[in-house]
């Protein structure tokens, strides 16, 4: 971007932090920019990669594992989000693919289940390129996470149909 | 879908609902589905519709026009938005084009500023075949439609750049 870039950040119980950064996505490819979008802690092949794979603007990296389980991250998963935060900030350092976006989604989860650190994403933050935009999605951001973005918004779950038993389905929740 | 199709709401004053809904579009394309994004009040060409308007699964219907002013709606305001809701209410009647996933992106904001009725957005709702999904954006959700909701999530504006004085960019926020 020819602008100053800043950064946003998407947390909360709530739907919608993902497939948000998904529409950044689509809008920014749409306006001619070129993203990167890495999930951490995901590892699933989720629908709208058959989508999102097409784009030559958009550059997708997973740094999650399947095997991915909450309560207690192996070193696999540990060593996953590493590859994936020294990617970002080798990206960062060089700057040599110029990403106009550059969406970190998950990553707060990341920092919550100690796969990096809080300074660790700290530092991302300090080294983003000044014309990129970058979006950070996750719940559970930490405060100071908070006080370093520009924007953010809370996705608060007011209702949920899981309640009534529904579990997560293609194309719609994954 | 095979499955039965729940209605999503998107609402509060943080950003990221209509590029939730846009996610949720690419989502469900990814997994082959059909999906009808209308958008109520925007009238403007944005960026992600470069983009969304390629693909073959997706059908984009736009009933709200540029020159739209929230402290006055006009009379081809209100007739743009009621050529939206009848478009919508004929798809749903007839169950012709059988969408998986129906997006009224902005309808809260049409019934908020009263281009068409709460009681008409909820006959919609009750209207919606059984296994599409339904999915509604807008800040001021009415709490009528709260109700008929299965999931909704307010996104909840925490920080906002704008204060700072950023205009809406091109490729990020439009």
């Amino acid at each position: 971007m020819k602008e100053k870039g800043y950064v946003q950040v998407y947390t909360g119980n709530g739907k919608g932090k993902t497939t948000a950064a998904i529409g950044l996505a689509i809008r920014a490819l749409g306006a001619g920019f070129k993203v990167l979008f890495t999930q951490f802690v995901k590892g699933l092949p989720y629908s709208e990669h058959n989508v999102l794979s097409r784009f030559e603007n958009l550059t997708i990296k997973q740094f999650g594992r399947p095997e991915f389980i909450h309560s207690k991250p192996s070193l696999e998963d540990i060593q996953a989000a590493k590859d994936g935060y020294n990617f970002v900030l080798d990206v960062f350092n060089n700057n040599s693919a110029s990403y106009d976006v550059v969406i970190l989604d998950e990553a707060n989860i990341a920092v919550f289940f100690g796969l990096f650190t809080e300074d660790e994403l700290l530092e991302l933050i300090k080294k983003k390129p000044q014309n990129t935009e970058l979006v950070i999605t996750g719940r559970f951001a930490t405060q100071k996470i908070i006080d370093a973005a520009d924007l953010v918004t809370e996705m608060k779950e007011t209702k949920h149909y899981y309640t009534q038993g529904v579990i997560a389905r293609d194309g719609i929740e994954k």
